[in-house]
């Protein structure tokens, strides 16, 4: 298992960014490609966090065991944005993550070009950001997946709360570029996104566009306050008929859970 | 001389950054102390470009052979925010390189606490949040330089052009949180903050806080667009009596230039 | 906790040696010092092991919200020296880590000069040179913990297998500068180590120099092929009333048990 | 320009190592491979010698701005090895560099796997380590490249000096592991392995294996104390009928020359 940070010039950034991989490079043979799945952290968080503090390392090593295909794990960093796209400051995460960091990595590593070897998943701020992102680019990524996942445009004036940095209504309106009052029924929500793609993939089956579901995975702590919301969430895709894997578990919104997790969704990709 | 990779939580930034410091620890007795040289990159750079692209290693060892005080090299990445807060965004790069990283780099490494150990200093970008940063906080930095600045609030009106992502007028009132027509008269305009703490420093004679002026220094290439803003602080300078050091030197706003730039700035703090 | 890289000259190498270091700074105050734990990896590995497979940096985090002194970890890299000189290469790996690294680190980093609060633990290999090294310095080390330790030493013939690169006797022989037949009642051994040190601390009771037993710490997995050695180095401490801490628990040569060991290490040492 | 740090496993090391990688990644296209120079540092260094004390990044990025195909820069640590291998160690630098390495980095990144495009070169231990592996192994490398070559075994006796640690007897005799007075006709020496491929590529014109000798560079600064043993290979070179390039450069033993060299390689290679 090889581990690399490299430092990148980005374009829709407009920077230059730290990317960090790990990936079972010593066990391919000329020409082989890997799976990516992609990996989002929460707020306060940096790429760092899953090498150093979740097990991704050596998870990756017991999963690529008995996978079939090879997978890597790419993680970035995206600073507080709930990676939406900041056109005011010229960086565009949600656009790095679904045009730019694909391509990207498939230059420099020998990665699948496949929507069904392109993942992404998260936890916290990165569960949401996971799923929003995999939801409006199902010509991407054939998996996302959200662990804890910081749902708060559902009920976005539940998340207000001045005493938290996060949680301003200043920093959200900024985060999110819109007033708040309006954010349910936009493209900042997964379940309205869950709506949207589900009407594109059924007006496509009478000849349009060829669009498929991600496979969606979804998983909270018992003990977390955001497990209201992955509930909704998971309710909301079961009235709709989306398939989707929901798991809950004990643990609070903490490292300890994000560890469980990432097990569980690697369990699952190498299904 | 070490050069060391480091990630570590900013309070100020409400997250997870990364810093690179070059310093010549083997070269240091227990007890001893350093000098700290801060450095800031230009637009669509990162803390990568000094170590990488202009030769701070080689001019470092170089210079610290000569110096009878040990001198250290920070380098960290500022986005593409100019160095100035933003509170919409709770990302404070102005908080964190005035207030948060003199404190957090003298906790980690021996440098010394004094004033006139601490030095900013940077390059387009990078040279106008340096000399602001310093004037800004005078009882911080005893020294503060300027590569090819990019003093565009000094006529902001000039530097406006949609088509360059950092001088389109969106981006610009967003990184300095304000309207453009009022800035050159507002602490975003390096010159009129030499105004003011000159005001200060005058005022303090009369009995008030021990305020004094950093050491200065600016320098611009040649054949660089930004000439005429550097030629203009200079003559400013020059005109209120604030002492500095000023050169011009054949170049572009390119790496060659940089890193005579950075040569002049570390045989001047050797001096 | 930050992380930091580090790649500096190293005198007693030769050579340009990487130093890993986990380090709790942000919650450092002006003239703070902290304790020192050194770790040591095994064969085939580097240092970074410890933070990227075994939870280095949670455990860490975790042990040091209880600990009245602050805890840094520094990690470094043996290649397949068994942390033993290898004077005919110039790269001196138990100088290096006696005489060179506790300096050097201590002229970086804000770590206390004091034996009680300098620690050197390892795994396998490193379980072995860990605890070599701190019999061989008590007056450096105030701790030395093995986990899985590979006493080979102790019973150096039966750990020839020339199919296994690291007991071809040739390797034996290279790593330990000596033949094989007289190694037991070297310096190169534990056991041996043990009684020499416990000498010198009695002789020195009758009036010479002030010489202490670090704290010991030894654990092995109970399905680990290596537990003979350890219940035979623990036995032999207990025969000579050497004070120590034992323990056994589930487990093989694996990642799980030093993840577990490390853990056991901190607990104690913040106890 | 992608800057890339690898952790990796080596099965011919047989332990983790460092790799450091310098790429234009962002200019490749789909199915495009690069050029790759493995570069190699000189005794007391390690792979950050290149990246930063010569202007490997800036240099590479001029040339890759003029080349018809991208080259990629890898960068590796050979400890004080003379990149020999050392069987008593099982650390075999020899095999790492023409055997696993060429196959490990085409693994990972999107290199060219023709002898045309694998180029070595490398500078004082480096620069004889480069000339050295790129004609025992010309099957592999298309280029080998050697600056300030120590190009010590032309004349062994008087390489000794008991007072450097890298010229003690007993170091040279482990590092090419046999004896000093048999090594002029080895395929340790340089000259002789000229003599040796030379035969092979005679002797396969009548019929045999399709073997053809690398293009050759080879430099040395004037004031260089080393200069003898280049000029020696190169009049060698020229009597033989080696087609080769050579070229003497004010300068001594030092990185100035050094950053010239590496420069002059990449034009070279860019022609």
């Amino acid at each position: 298992m090889a581990i690399m940070k490299i430092d990148v010039y980005s374009k829709t950034m407009n920077r230059t960014v730290t990317l960090e991989v790990i990936a079972p490079v010593e066990a391919l043979k000329p020409g082989d490609t890997m799976a990516a799945l992609y990996l989002l952290h929460g707020v306060q968080g940096s790429f760092i966090n899953w090498s150093t503090v979740v097990h991704a390392f050596r998870l990756l090593g017991v999963n690529n065991a008995t996978r079939t295909k090879k997978l890597a794990i790419v993680m970035v960093s995206g600073d507080n944005s709930f990676y939406h796209n900041a056109p005011d400051r010229s960086a565009n995460y949600e656009q790095f993550l679904a045009e730019e960091l694909p391509l990207l990595t498939r230059a420099m590593l020998p990665l699948s070009a496949a929507r069904e070897d392109t993942y992404i998943a998260g936890l916290s701020m990165g569960g949401y950001g996971a799923l929003r992102t995999g939801l409006l680019y199902p010509q991407v990524f054939g998996f996302a997946g959200g662990l804890s996942s910081a749902l708060l445009t559902q009920r976005i004036e539940d998340a207000v709360d001045e005493n938290v940095f996060f949680r301003r209504r200043e920093f959200l309106k900024t985060v999110f570029s819109c007033e708040l009052d309006g954010i349910e029924k936009t493209e900042h929500d997964v379940m309205e996104l869950s709506h949207r793609l589900l009407t594109r993939i059924e007006a496509q089956r009478r000849g349009e566009e060829p669009i498929i579901m991600p496979k969606l995975y979804l998983a909270c702590g018992e003990q977390d306050a955001l497990l209201p919301l992955s509930r909704e969430l998971h309710a909301e895709w079961d009235k709709l008929g989306i398939e989707h894997r929901y798991e809950e578990h004990e643990g609070n919104h903490e490292w300890a859970f994000w560890e469980w997790g990432l097990g569980q969704i690697l369990k699952y990709l190498s299904e």
